[in-house]
């Protein structure tokens, strides 16, 4: 593949998944929605589908549509990041900057969808909420570790299904991350991803969102580096441990 | 197969179709049933689960059971409809004309399955909502670019499947409408299928319902135009992105 | 297989079944569980995933594990019941009744793991409800109409399984239940199964049960004729459709 | 596989299990989480998915994770624990030590991902619920009763998965356990699994939580012999019923 091709792909792909992860969020938290309240087993759900739908657009890269999974397969000593695609410096730049712009672009169709809902009144925590992830009980140190923790349990799968000999493809990963969900979400909202979390609070910052608040910079890190240390470690533990 | 063939098809999947998706809505929504304020998440799994049977019934022709389909295979430019059913006009036509019938024929079905739920006391407008959707805010501009993006996520991924070295078949059409419903569902109840839609609101405006109110004719044409403009886009977009 | 092995393998799936599906009944309306009040979904799920083990169990007799789908495979004029076993009348009762004898058992089973729960206070019809089925709105015949038409989904879809190239084996009836279940089951709960009302009826009856009232066999008739009626319609339609 | 080897197999996968598992139920019990009070079916597949990760995990040795499944294998007579395992002694210890010491890990990792959660004020039963599973109505004799029967589900169906010429591998036993939980977890959570109980008990004795209470060692007995009880029941019933 073109490097073009890989950042379109990788582009798409991440769009997908923040249309469906931030249109689920703002169906459960936006004020007149039909799926108002709806539980955060709806969210899981909904999130967990829409990494299933953006893995299945972006197979052809390997779809990783998160930089943790980026810096996870280079850590992990892997020489291709997808089919016939190497490991370099240069190809991971594309891969992350395009998950970064797709999750943006994402978000903001997830916004336009539900544009009328944006325009009801609601806390500007809970609209910022939509785009990106907040912690319950802010403590960067441990919402970091809660960040780390949940990465690691991802990134450690998606390297674990390579050894696997059967294939669910993307119905697995999927699978996975609504249970990370349910299981590791309850403290921070488990960006896990980078992208998932810095493209929307960027696109946050830009859009004109009726009653908007701040983007809570001073939080930004967190959902960023701890995915990156969480997918590190996954990737240096994976291969050591596969067996068989 | 014969154009009666594809007819029947198309139509007794769009039948099982609507039979699963109206009966969730009415249990959900009408009074006194087991699964009464069940939730959105139920609502999103019992229309998955609907699509997943449909798709089963009718995949000897491809399982469009949506004109939205249709269309965007159109706007593709593939050659068939199905497994040896070339893109014609003329097919078209029998593939939604179809799809239409088969849904005013699944809504009725949900309505006899429901009937002495329907003789209950209940706000006319939820007794329409187990037929066709209706939008939380109305706003039809708004509502019809919530369900073109809806329709587009539905159709893009539809698209992608065929080029995916892996065969979740039906399964992976029912998951994405789960996540569809769960994600962009909120503000318009998620037509993304305009048989699905006009089909059941034909039935609404014959069938002898107790407490029968309008059947909101002045809303029907977003849920038709809206998931028409979000299959072409798709079809449009998917080959064009599919590279690999 | 002999008579005996199609006797037991039956009526073990049908045990699991009734295991399965009466226990989460009792999870979600007997008092002081962690289950209780769990919601429909739960319940749906509950009863899916039951007929998810108990097919598996029963894989090799076909997995009927329901006197409706015996009826219906009678009906639609296929020549075995699973593979190597001939449709023939005494193979029909041997069926039959294991899955009657499987299915008070099973219930008989969720009854013993509930035990101390039944033990508690609660409206008699309460209790009833884990063994069998009841309507919402009671109305004979309506009620035979909801058992018709949801049965008559179950065993269409299962006669369509058979003429998909694909294989998800009990995923895909464990997916038909739960959508079933939450699309159809709001008026009288799903029997969709003679055998899985009438068996636990019998073991209600049976039973030292704790504040025990009626078995409500004035009922009885429906949720075993409807499924029956259901099940042979779906018989004779499928073959009859089944084109491509 | 080295004796060392499968102990780290076994230990990663049955780490996963409880962080997962544990997870949950932290989420969905401690105060201020997203997902507090978010219902059994959410704690169902939180369970579910966490073994859906560990069988991934583990898949090399055979992916028990549960020393009722070693029970069960070995009371089954099979020659194997897993692909070129042999049935021994030694190999049993090797399982079920890594399965207790990777469970008191994954569960001590659960306790850091919600380390502020913990230092909340709760009921110190709450506290020990994240680690350990505790009846509803306590009653040694009934709970045993239960968590025989709910293991003897699990235990008989991940036997009867290996006659079954399809595969859908870890995502069955993981639909299974959601099933489980579900179905028969009411009573006294589903421990189905004495690894999955006693490590974390001896974490939850270990560790410096906050507002921590007893460890309730008077009721550890029974979510360890009623499993390993029911895992023997379906390893002597599985071989002797698999017939075709």
């Amino acid at each position: 593949m073109s490097s073009w091709e890989i950042f379109v792909t990788e582009f798409l792909g991440t769009m997908i998944l923040l249309l469906g992860g931030a249109g689920v969020v703002a169906n459960a938290i936006l004020p007149k929605n039909k799926g108002f309240n709806g539980g955060w087993l709806m969210i899981n759900f909904g999130w967990g589908l829409a990494v299933f739908a953006g893995v299945y657009v972006a197979f052809s890269t390997g779809a990783h549509i998160n930089p943790a999974v980026t810096f996870g397969i280079w850590a992990s000593g892997a020489s291709e990041f997808g089919p016939g695609i190497p490991v370099t410096f240069l190809n991971g730049v594309i891969y992350i900057s395009a998950q970064l712009v797709g999750a943006a672009v994402g978000a903001t169709l997830a916004f336009l969808a539900y544009k009328k809902h944006f325009d009801e009144e609601a806390p500007a925590a809970v609209k910022l909420g939509v785009f990106s992830t907040g912690p319950e009980i802010r403590s960067y140190g441990w919402n970091f570790v809660t960040e780390v923790i949940g990465t690691f349990f991802l990134v450690f799968l998606v390297l674990s299904f390579g050894n696997y000999p059967g294939d669910l493809g993307p119905l697995a990963v999927a699978l996975i991350v609504v249970g990370i969900g349910a299981s590791l979400g309850g403290p921070t909202g488990y960006a896990i991803n980078p992208a998932r979390d810095l493209g929307p609070r960027v696109a946050h910052a830009l859009l004109p969102i009726k009653g908007k608040g701040s983007s809570d910079w001073s939080y930004s890190w967190v959902p960023v580096l701890g995915p990156i240390v969480g997918g590190v470690l996954a990737g240096l533990l994976a291969p050591a441990v596969a067996f068989g």
